[in-house]
């Protein structure tokens, strides 16, 4: 497998474009990916009782081969009742004549405010702008469409090799508050010119969306909107993958999660004010449900996530937060490292050098080891740090 | 019942202290409080797996009649192992001494920076001083004394009529950082000279406790030396109180649950950063558990409350954290109200003028009132806005 400098245009009939159609003052928020040929979909989308109607909209289409994606930026379109499903059909409609495929080929999402309505003559405007601009090139404005307060596009393409044919995976995502688990205000759209069968396709991308998508934080809060969608066009021409390619499956189970997991990292990267990249590593856990919980506690807790921002070896936080997730496990057995640096061990504080910790502390990456030495899970979660700036962007920007 | 102007050292039989004794550098660290008679007490402690020696400690000594109770603020003395354990009960030890009481017969609690021994030397040379010098002016020592990153001292003192005889109730807290329900970094004593039995005391105590402390957040952490204890030392000479007297114990039980509620008020209006005292009210929900589950999950959301703290009517974000509560309820029955305005309702934004909502929102205290009208059960938990200075109080302090 190799990376290309592309994006969600990077396989075979993938093209793409993205303009400002007037939601936002100046910034584009309107983008578009079309596929010469109807795609083969898998998706994954928000758990929160409140359902933005593209949401709606989209998980239900997706059971259908989609050849239009089309996303707005701004407006969520969320808790807007009839009139807001209606929009996000009437921007399928509009999209479906233009690139004359049919309405139920066609995926909607929306990001941005909630409670506001969409204007639909503006998407429409937009689209006849975009439908007809449509380019290989055009990723990068398709990726900047679909940002909020997002200060970074996001994108990956790579490529590798299946039964002789070179196929192609490219992904593009926006963060960048909001974000936690189970699809919390994320968007991310994969497109691949494999042939691959549905089922087949639907197991992986849950997959490897749960060890990726599902495994990082920025706030804890879940949106209304988020959805991870997979679109495959098989236009490589290798001969379909099914169930029974398990060395094909292999190879494209690591691409996949290569790109998913580049695309979140990217995305905790960019997270709201965010100066530092914490990778939550919890180490032999009895199950991977316990170590999700610990995990999580710790990757939301607002004092740990100072304490790093202040490059404080403040691991007494760490303990804390891990004792109060609601699992059982035996404090003196417990170790806490960060990086190579060893803090709490068997119950009590390891001696350490405050230069070392808070020169290692002062890297971007930081990584924390949580040992519970009970059992033989690992899981690592992403997450950032905390600071003034989360709190400049979401005391200002309505979202 | 009235309020008066004192505290801890209101009811009959109390004496206190607070001085430094050299933990930190200037500010008051060690705080005792004494009755001159046993007394009865009742206590509520951390939920948090990983518990402080202290906590460890008081739990068990509670079950005795208490006549002293030593606490220490700048160091939690928590994951600190045998030895702190042992630090702790020679605290115990060295007080018992000095005020000729029994070890058994004392509590001690710490709060403060995590995993760094207490030096006991400073403690015995600290108790021997107060010991001598307690007073019943010196509440404001003991209250001040307990306290971290608190800014103002939190107390109070009530006195009211049981049959016959004036009773009184003095309490003092301490926050302001990691507090969330189940006893999150925060310690409160109360005192009364109320005659009254141990089992019906624990019973109150405990449903208030539930009702108060377990019902406010500043930023959802729980700590590992969070504790609330009563001391009723009898010295009111009221008829002793038992289950029968109703009429009597809905008196006290009002009289607690005021002086309980009042100290968490002070602890959330000093929250670290807090510039707002918000108040979450859940109106009409099937039951209690669901309504503190959207509550907390609506209290907790560093979205919501950036968007409290920049005046920002963004009821879309309240909405977004309900739903994902865990907790189903249909979104088009919503009633989302700041005070008396309207802001979502039946499943529709509610146009409002956004210069009318700005000025409510600027008050020093917002009501909140999501209403999901399935039920008929009403709870309130009491929050805060999160700034820009709780990020640098936590950034820098070590806790």
């Amino acid at each position: 497998m190799k990376t290309i400098q592309s994006g969600i245009t990077a396989p075979k009939g993938f093209l793409a474009g993205g303009i400002n159609c007037g939601i936002k003052k100046k910034k584009m928020d309107l983008s578009l990916v079309y596929s010469e040929k109807p795609s083969t979909c898998a998706g994954t989308f928000t758990k929160n009782i409140v359902k933005s109607p593209t949401v709606l909209f989209s998980s239900e289409n997706i059971t259908n081969n989609i050849q239009a994606v089309v996303i707005n930026s701004g407006i969520a379109n969320a808790c807007t009742g009839k009139r807001g499903y209606n929009d996000t059909k009437k921007t399928a409609e509009i999209i479906s004549k233009l690139l004359n495929i049919q309405k139920k080929n066609v995926l909607v999402f929306s990001t941005g405010v909630i409670g506001v309505y969409l204007d639909i003559k503006k998407i429409e405007a937009g689209l006849k702008k975009l439908a007809p601009s449509l380019s290989k090139k055009a990723h990068n404005n398709a990726s900047e469409a679909i940002l909020t307060t997002d200060t970074v596009k996001k994108e990956i393409a790579v490529e590798f090799m299946i039964k002789g044919k070179k196929v192609r995976l490219g992904g593009m995502a926006k963060g960048s508050g909001m974000i936690a688990p189970d699809m919390a205000t994320m968007l991310a759209f994969i497109t691949s010119d494999i042939n691959i069968e549905k089922k087949v396709l639907t197991g992986i991308f849950k997959e490897t969306v749960n060890k990726t998508f599902n495994r990082i934080t920025i706030d804890g809060d879940m949106s209304t909107n988020d959805s991870v969608v997979i679109l495959c066009n098989a236009m490589a021409e290798n001969k379909l993958i099914t169930e029974k390619n398990i060395k094909e499956l292999k190879i494209f189970y690591n691409s996949l999660y290569y790109v998913l997991d580049e695309l979140t990292k990217q995305i905790i990267k960019d997270g709201e004010g965010a100066t530092k990249f914490i990778k939550v590593n919890i180490l032999n856990s009895k199950n991977e449900k316990e170590a999700l919980k610990i995990g999580f506690k710790i990757a939301n807790s607002p004092l740990v996530k100072t304490a790093f921002y202040g490059c404080d070896a403040n691991w007494g936080r760490i303990l804390a937060a891990a004792g109060s997730a609601g699992v059982k496990f035996d404090p003196d057995k417990i170790e806490i490292k960060f990086g190579k640096h060893a803090l709490f061990k068997n119950g009590l504080p390891v001696k350490f050098s405050e230069k070392t910790l808070k020169k290692y502390l002062q890297k971007k990456e930081i990584d924390l080891f949580f040992n519970l030495k009970t059992g033989s899970n690992n899981i690592v979660i992403y997450t950032s740090d905390l600071t003034e700036n989360y709190i400049k962007i979401n005391a200002h920007y309505r979202s």
